[in-house]
């Protein structure tokens, strides 16, 4: 960030009065310019105990597997929002079951959030950012051709509480970044 | 917004190519900005069947009680986030015990988040946001003097999940807009 997206004067990165961290601060009109975690919204849409996932046709991991899920736009509920990337990714209608998986991505200010869903017909086919649309048994997974560790470990809370037939919701962080002794 | 913060041209709302909703477009470096909710992580501090609750020192809802939250910081996961704010805002240390609500406010883009936590002592005292901090009995509960809805529910929630011995993690939509018919 270089400019003020409000007056156009020069920002730079100094902590306001009465803070404790760095922010973006323009230096003409003085408005604060906060910068905040994004959410990705998604579904784990279930059919006969396998589950729908998406070959990613757009950057960053571009081939690889994924459950459908984006960006949460401003407007939206959580719910609305994961409908929404499914019926985008996959063109599949589902019926939210319950709130899954929430994982926080520290590194890169992101958090993620699933819901286990019932896929209401197999009339899914991939939307423009998907390359193939495809039920998995667990059995078929591809597991070392998933997108991101977050559709990884919500798939393997799946299939580890449909063997126990209990359905947990879960909360993980995962942060690779080296943590201070 | 009416600057670009990259390169300081002016921008203008329009749907960009591939997309479906109106965004702030860069109209010199053709950068979009995009504009998504955020997230404001707390906890429900909890002591022998009673709730720490904080007055509020800070508009809005200057004078209000409510539970220790704030807006989750880039770099942050949301436990991290929320025993911050309770931190900040009622020098309170506190061990999260579980997620327990989640609420979409779609109409001001905002998600809240609380964690069922246990005080860890009763040393806790009043930040520079809070005019007073208090535990809270569910029969004293200033239940006409509660800065947010989200607030008053977790309460609900917790009071009403402490009588029958289970806590449930819930997730909710808040949204007083009219709906379309």
């Amino acid at each position: 960030m270089k400019y003020c997206s409000q007056c156009g004067g020069t920002v730079a990165q100094r902590i306001p009065e009465g803070d404790t961290r760095q922010r973006f601060v323009c230096g003409h009109c003085n408005l604060i310019h906060y910068q905040n975690p994004r959410i990705i919204a998604g579904c784990l849409p279930v059919h006969d105990n396998k589950v729908l996932l998406c070959k990613r046709a757009i950057e960053p991991r571009y081939g690889k597997w994924t459950l459908p899920a984006g960006f949460l736009e401003n407007g939206e509920s959580i719910p609305e929002g994961a409908l929404r990337e499914t019926l985008e990714e996959a063109n599949a209608r589902v019926e939210i079951e319950q709130l899954y998986t929430l994982f926080s991505l520290p590194h890169i200010s992101q958090v993620y959030i699933f819901y286990k869903s019932r896929l209401l017909d197999l009339d899914f086919f991939s939307g423009i950012e998907s390359l193939e649309t495809k039920l998995f048994a667990e059995e078929d997974i591809p597991w070392s051709e998933l997108s991101f560790e977050a559709i990884t470990r919500t798939l393997e809370h799946f299939f580890s509480d449909q063997r126990q037939g209990v359905y947990l919701t879960r909360e993980t962080v995962i942060d690779p970044r080296p943590r201070p002794n």
